[in-house]
């Protein structure tokens, strides 16, 4: 059985990466903050937090904090549904993808808050492929994710399709490819790349011109650096469709292949047993996923 | 003395993650490109890339691939200077924060790469505070940093101040701050907050209101996704004045106290051995800088 003011003392020095501040939210001394994560780490015998500038979890630190949160949940629920008052907000961690962040989540987070004001949201964010990682080593509650089979212990819900269109701008055309989007014209130009996961370039251009060697390309791990990169004319990239209607509409992009995407299917995947607890996340999230995905 | 074929194949290696992607773009096979890898791990006698996917660095193997790149932005230099032929690109490596990166930066590499249509950019996002470690360690080329005092060996050039303005949507003050905004008000109301390391809603709250309870908040490590937060009444937030500026002449936003900013001065930081190399984009960076910072 743990302490959870102990529980929730280590979760508000990693949520702030600070003592003192982690002292300031809950009212007492940084002395008493430091005295409850020293009787913690006694009880588990092993440190918890790494101290620096920010202080930042062990392994086992971090899924300690996430108990807490995830008990904060359960217990939110269970007052809500036996009529009991609760102080505090419900804090969920929720993996996702940067374009999907940028693309289309956030009204979904917005809606859920105004069904029930006290949620708060930590997210994390990382490449469609990994998120789920995050949920099979229990790091956050829920993911979006491009992997269809759920870790154990968490349901899969398909959210439809994310639609990648290879775009850049006229300027940048005009440019390099003076004779026509060939191939040959768009292995030799600059392209973009999110970070060194992102194989979106490379997979369109080898499914639409078939295999061959990789374009020079500049890294901007940035969903809205790799949006401005390409107004600007820095160069070509795969950019998620929600981002770049009113580009195209103005012609300010031009897509390189006209209908021709490239579809990236993705799931919301939840803890069954945090599933109730965030029913109404769940929720707004499907829904607003069918606005915005195919 | 380093054999620079086995160096670029270790560069190609980290920069596409992945041994397969590094043949195709070196033109060679898979088999040749981790004979070269091995031959230079056994040359300095410790493992350089731990294997995965992605493929990453060994901190020594991220030293000698930024090595690499350097010795190729020397030599291209060397190259156009003596009048010689130089193939293929110059790769710069920055470190800038996400805030800078998200509201001035982007035109001013535009603008270097339209000046010398060689470089590529491989941009490293992280605080302001910390990006000047990634110069420290060698890591990068150059550096848009909080941190006046340059590391050892390289130059700082201050670029003026980055400006950010405390918002929220005109929804959210309606829900929140019924009765005014107040620092009652704001420490109790959901508040955003990029990642642990960003202490800027505090520093503001505290400065304008006096020292006191952290309020609740929303952790979105995304500077689209921070402002559109605020947009949708997620929370308020300080959000960089160059982002915003449309958003406050619409309505879309207001400031939480009108002309009570708060800037934070930035520099470029420029390895002083690099330095000639990357001149076109310093003067650049600092065109540009001029443009958007106070």
């Amino acid at each position: 059985m743990f302490d959870y003011t102990q529980l929730a003392t280590l979760s508000a020095i990693l949520r702030h990466g600070a003592f003192d501040a982690a002292a300031v939210e809950l009212g007492i001394t940084q002395s008493a903050v430091s005295q409850r994560l020293r009787a913690l780490e006694d009880r588990v015998g092993q440190p918890l937090v790494q101290r620096g500038t920010p202080c930042t979890g062990t392994a086992l630190g971090q899924r300690l904090a996430r108990h807490a949160e995830e008990v904060g949940l359960m217990e939110s629920r269970l007052a809500a549904t036996a009529g009991l008052d609760r102080a505090g907000p419900r804090r969920v961690r929720i993996a996702v993808n940067a374009d999907s962040l940028a693309a289309w989540i956030l009204p979904a987070l917005a809606d859920a808050q105004a069904a029930a004001p006290d949620l708060l949201f930590d997210l994390i964010v990382d490449d469609e492929s990994h998120s789920a990682s995050w949920l099979r080593a229990g790091e956050v509650t829920a993911a979006v994710t491009s992997t269809e089979a759920p870790p154990t212990g968490c349901d899969s819900h398909p959210l439809g399709q994310l639609r990648y269109l290879a775009v850049a701008s006229p300027d940048w055309v005009a440019r390099h490819c003076p004779d026509g989007v060939t191939g040959d014209a768009l292995r030799r130009a600059p392209c973009m790349t999110f970070d060194p996961k992102d194989r979106l370039q490379m997979r369109w251009l080898d499914r639409e011109f078939g295999p061959g060697k990789p374009p020079p390309t500049h890294f901007l791990p940035s969903p809205r650096a790799f949006h401005d990169g390409a107004l600007l004319g820095l160069g070509w990239g795969m950019n998620p469709e929600p981002l770049i209607r009113d580009d195209l509409a103005a012609g300010r992009l031009v897509p390189l292949r006209p209908d021709r995407p490239l579809d990236q299917a993705l799931y919301w995947q939840v803890s069954r047993r945090m599933a109730p607890a965030i029913a109404v996340l769940t929720q707004s999230v499907r829904k607003t996923a069918r606005l915005h995905l195919h």
